[in-house]
């Protein structure tokens, strides 16, 4: 069983100037949840002033709590953000730290160390609440296969602050290819390296880019070296290479369709899924949706992992 | 070492309505062979009023063939193409039959026994001409992985026709993914059977399409098991799924940034390469060009292998 988690309602919607309405986010969340998606990262606990597009971040994680089974997650940039999100609930939340230093001082206005102390703070607000209430809290290591700034950004850094992460109190940690620079050799190694400092366990997750068109190829090096969940964005929703700043998630679409025509089962009906896009086009008339498979079609005679 | 064959002047030319002049087909052949490609399918030997975008194939063969080095490989349909090509002095030949009996009817008009017929009369043809002078010869097996018409294509039936190919007289077998199909997986799971009927030399090269964006995936699914040649298309000239009917070929600028950031020498360099890409723009104005490294640019810091 591969998990499939959404991103398109945080990292797809903070990447266009269009503010989707709450009613539409919903609709979106429910219809993926009834595709069979199971872990869905629905927003970011950012000021309203810098991203109008995720004000309602609070709304959508207790609206997403009512799916039995959902893991909702959220992006939390600091403390004030993670009181946030545990006030509305949220089931996982992420802190993203970018292994280039220049990268965080651009991006999170931080030094590591600063980041560090947020972390620690988190952890410490986290050991308050009841077990049962506790979010799973997760550090994305962020432009860890290479960075727009500094360029080859070294293994050692990824794995000290890994480790540093993992010491200051996170649950797991998480590898992202913010830049879409990683290739399929380097995510096999750089994920071995990371196990072997902070345990299988503590590295589940990717966040591959499609920026240079690898995405789904490092998707398959990931599966190879033992990673069980893979974040992509339904209708590659924030944009693509072909659009300056564009994020360039991998399409959810063809992700879901690669693994199920390799026989990996990810619960998801591809079908279903692929009528989600609808929602998209009618909320966001003004914006670019990608992915191949949606335009091409399921291959005749194509199987679903669960139907054969 | 990986061998990019281009085969844009072939499968791209054929796929689209415009009409390459000779001249910028000399132009894109000498570019990319400045830019270290070593093997170009420059064209196919069919009849000019079914393929005008070809009708100059003979003399775009002599042409490449000034170029020391450079294996000028072209498409054969039949017996006759396959005299053209000799006596053009192609240095490879490849007859494609489909694995899909419906789609041979449908495409060539001929039946599997039809075509061993064609093989067998090529074959003979090849061992009347010198060693030297005598080209490679390829049984192209297309619908490999998949077919539009008929759906799943057994193993078996692949299998045999991987045999009988060579029984009648063919050097290599080749396998095409031309409608897109195929999945990793499948890749490994077919290369390997493959190789254990007709034995590992005689299979080196797989047509992978990118169609459902699993091109780059089934690439390094190939390398997994060996493959050692790969097609591919500049620009990913002859379509994408957004245009009905297109080919969607791999994107040779992407598909070079992928094995050179894995560290494996295609002997390419990959900033001529991108340059390239100005001929097609000129020459065709009216085609779409793809790919995602020619927009997103090299990533900051990155070294090809020979550079290492």
């Amino acid at each position: 069983m591969i998990l499939i988690s959404e991103v398109g309602p945080r990292d797809g919607l903070q990447s266009i100037s269009s503010i989707m309405p709450l009613e539409a986010k919903k609709a979106w969340i429910a219809a993926e949840y009834a595709a069979g998606v199971r872990e869905i990262e629905v927003g970011s606990f950012v000021p309203a002033k810098l991203l109008p597009q995720l004000a309602d971040t609070g709304e959508v994680v207790r609206y997403a709590r009512g799916f039995n089974g959902l893991t909702v997650a959220a992006l939390v940039p600091n403390f004030k953000g993670a009181e946030a999100a545990v006030a509305a609930g949220a089931h996982k939340i992420t802190l993203p730290l970018s292994a280039s230093e220049t990268h965080s001082l651009k991006n999170l206005r931080r030094t590591h160390a600063q980041v560090m102390d947020e972390v620690r703070a988190i952890a410490q607000l986290l050991q308050t609440l009841p077990i049962a209430e506790r979010p799973k809290f997760e550090g994305g290591l962020s432009t860890a296969f290479g960075c727009t700034i500094e360029g080859i950004v070294p293994v050692e850094k990824v794995l000290s602050l890994a480790e540093a992460l993992m010491a200051a109190g996170c649950d797991e940690v998480g590898l992202s290819d913010t830049t879409g620079y990683a290739n399929p050799t380097q995510v096999k190694d750089l994920v071995r390296r990371v196990r072997a400092v902070v345990g299988e366990e503590a590295l589940s997750g990717l966040h591959l880019h499609n920026t240079r068109g690898l995405g789904l190829a490092n998707v398959l090096a990931g599966l190879e070296v033992g990673i069980t969940t893979f974040d992509s964005s339904l209708g590659g929703l924030g944009g693509c290479p072909f659009a300056p700043g564009a994020s360039g998630n991998i399409v959810t679409e063809d992700l879901v369709f690669m693994l199920e025509a390799m026989g990996l089962d990810t619960g998801i009906d591809l079908s279903k899924l692929l009528h989600v896009r609808q929602i998209l086009q009618e909320a966001l008339p003004n914006e670019a949706l990608y992915g191949f498979t949606p335009e091409a079609g399921l291959p005749l005679g194509f199987e679903q992992t669960a139907d054969r």
